[in-house]
C-alpha cells in the first residue's frame, strides 16, 4: 500500500516527540549573509538530541508502535545518526534496540550507539549485506525494523523540523535541506508545501552521490553507484515513499562539488562557531556555488547534524 | 584616582550598548551535566560579536567617550580578540580605530581586525613592545587609548555577560569564568555580588600563566612571568583595577593543567557542537581536575570567546 504521510501526519508526530526533542534553535549570521547577499536562516539539528534531526523519526516511529509490538524491541540498518537516534529512543521507551552498522561507521557514532545500550551487529558496508544481517536479526528477535528513511512516521517525525523552522520565522522564500535516503527533505516538503505554499523547496546533493538529482531528472528512482562524498550522511539511495513525496513536493534538486562542500562546512564552523557534519554543510554549498540563487530572499536551512570523528581532526 | 566600576555602572553600560551587542544564548548539556554531577550553564560569548565577550566592554568604552575624543579615534595593544572588538565598535561609530598587535597573534585575530578596517601596526610579543609603540600612536593621531582591561568602562561593560546570565538562569551557586587580564572576572564579580550575594566566584587560570593565581594568595600584584599555555587569550597580566576588584569580589582562584583544558574544550566541541577558544575552556578544566567542587550545584561558566586559526587544526 505504501501510504504517504501528509501535514497531519506531521501535526501529530508532533504532538508525540514534544516533550522528547529539543526545539533546537534558528541561527543566523550577517557574515554569511553577507557573503552571500541573502538572509539565511540555520534551522540547527546538530544541537538535537544524539546531535542529529534523526532523533526526530526514530522517536515517532517508536511512539508510533502498538503495545504489543513495542516489547519486543526495534531494529535497523544505519550508518550512524539514525542509529544512535533509535537506540535512544528505545532507551527512553524501555525497549531494546538491535542495530546493524557498517564497519567503516564514524567511530563516535559507534561509541555513542553503544553508549545507549543498543545491540550492535557490524556488516559490510553494502546495502545488500546490510539488509540481509537486520533480516537475520528482525527473524530471530521478533523485533519491528524501523527504516532510516522509508517508514510513514519516521518521515512524518523528520518533517517536523522545518514545521518548527517555519513557526520562528518569517515568511521564508526558500527552504533547503541535504538529500541522502530522502527522509529529511520529504518531511520538509510535506511541511513548506503546507504551511507556505508558495516557498520553493530544494534539495541539495553532493556530485559525488548524485542518484536523487539522476532519479529526479529521469522521474525513475535510480540507485547510488559506488557514491564518494565526504558528506558521509548522503550515502544512501532514495527510499520509495521518499522519491514519490520529492517528485509531487520538491521543487529542484542541485547537486554540489567536494571542494564546495568543505568551503561552506568551514565557513560556518568559522562565522557562527558551531560544529556541523559535513552532510550539513550541502546546502551553503549549493548556495556558494551558485546552484540556487538567493539574491535578496529569505532562506531557511536545516543543518542536520553534528557528529564527526573531532579525534581524526584535532587534538 | 583609578575609580572603580560598581553595579550601577554595568547597568549603565548594559543600556548604552544594548542594541549593539547580541544577548547571547545559555546552553546546557545532560551529557556534560552527567559527567560532572552538577548543573552547568554556559553563557555563549562564542557567538557574541567578533566572536568574545570583549566586544561589550570595547563598546561602552567607546560609546562614554565624550564627542571631543571620540572624533580623534581609539588606540590600543591586544593579542587579539579585544583588538578585533575595539576595530568593529570603532567601525560602528564612525571613528578610526589603531591597533597594535604581537606579531604571533593568530591568522585569523589579524585578518578579524584588518576587516574592520582598523589600522594595525606590529610589535614583538612583549608587554614592553606593545606599550612603547601604543604610546607612540597616541602620540601621533591624539586617539584615546582603550586598555584591553585596566578600564572602567571596559570593565563595566563585561560585567553585563554576568548580568544577562543571572537574569536568565535560576539561582546559581557558583559563577566560574577566565582570569588573564583580569577584564571579563571583575565585571562578572561586580554584578554577581550584586545580584546574587550567596554565589561564589571562583577564577580559574592555566598553571603555566598562573599570575592571577600568585597574586591573590599573595595579596600583592605580581606579574606573569614567561606564560606559556595554549590559552591564548590569557597570557597577560592582570591589571592595576582588576586586582582590586579581584582581592575584594572573587572568592577563588583555582590553576588548572594544559592536559585539562584540552580535555575540556574537546569535551565542549563534542558535546555541545559549538565552537570556543582554548580560553574558554578553563573553567570547565577546572571542574574536571577536581579544583572546584560543584557536586548537585547549579553553576554559570562563562564561554569567552570562539576564536581559533581553524586552518591549522582541520581543513
Amino acid at each position: 500500500m505504501n501510504l504517504l504521510p501528509d501535514f497531519s501526519d506531521v501535526e501529530k508526530a508532533h504532538k508525540t516527540i514534544q516533550k522528547y526533542i529539543h526545539r533546537t534553535p534558528v541561527f543566523t549570521s550577517s557574515a554569511i549573509n553577507k557573503i552571500v547577499g541573502a538572509s539565511l536562516f540555520f534551522k540547527c539539528e546538530n544541537f538535537q538530541k544524539v546531535g542529529a534531526f534523526k532523533f526526530r523519526g526514530a522517536c515517532n516511529a517508536i511512539l508510533s508502535l502498538p503495545p504489543g509490538k513495542i516489547i519486543h524491541g526495534v531494529a535497523t540498518h544505519s550508518s550512524g545518526n539514525h542509529a544512535a537516534a533509535l537506540a535512544l529512543a528505545a532507551k527512553i521507551n524501555g525497549t531494546p534496540a538491535y542495530i546493524v552498522m557498517p564497519v567503516t561507521s564514524p567511530e563516535i557514532k559507534k561509541t555513542a550507539v553503544a553508549g545507549y545500550g543498543a545491540q550492535i551487529t557490524f556488516c559490510k558496508p553494502t546495502l545488500q549485506d546490510r539488509e540481509s544481517k537486520l533480516k537475520e536479526i528482525v527473524k530471530q528477535t521478533g523485533a519491528t525494523e524501523i527504516h532510516p528513511y522509508d517508514n510513514f512516521q519516521v518521515i512524518a517525525g523528520q518533517g517536523t523540523a522545518a514545521k518548527e523552522l517555519i513557526e520562528d520565522t518569517d515568511e521564508l522564500d526558500i527552504i533547503l535541506a541535504p538529500v541522502g535516503g530522502g527522509g529529511l527533505i520529504s518531511g520538509t516538503a510535506i511541511s513548506a508545501k503546507y504551511l507556505l505554499p508558495g516557498c520553493s523547496v530544494i534539495a541539495a546533493e553532493p556530485a559525488g552521490a548524485d542518484d536523487a538529482f539522476r532519479s529526479f531528472k529521469s522521474k525513475k528512482r535510480l540507485p547510488s553507484e559506488n557514491p564518494k562524498t565526504i558528506a558521509d550522511g548522503l550515502l544512501t539511495s532514495l527510499g520509495e515513499r521518499n522519491f514519490k513525496i520529492i517528485l509531487n513536493q520538491v521543487d529542484e534538486i542541485v547537486t554540489v562539488s567536494e571542494e564546495k562542500i568543505v568551503e561552506a562546512m568551514r565557513m560556518i564552523w568559522e562565522r557562527m562557531k558551531i560544529i556541523i557534519e559535513p552532510s550539513s554543510a550541502v546546502p551553503l554549498a549549493a548556495i556558494l556555488e551558485g546552484k540556487v540563487p538567493v539574491n535578496g530572499k529569505k532562506v531557511g536551512i536545516i543543518l542536520s547534524g553534528g557528529n564527526l570523528d573531532l579525534k581524526k581532526l584535532l587534538f
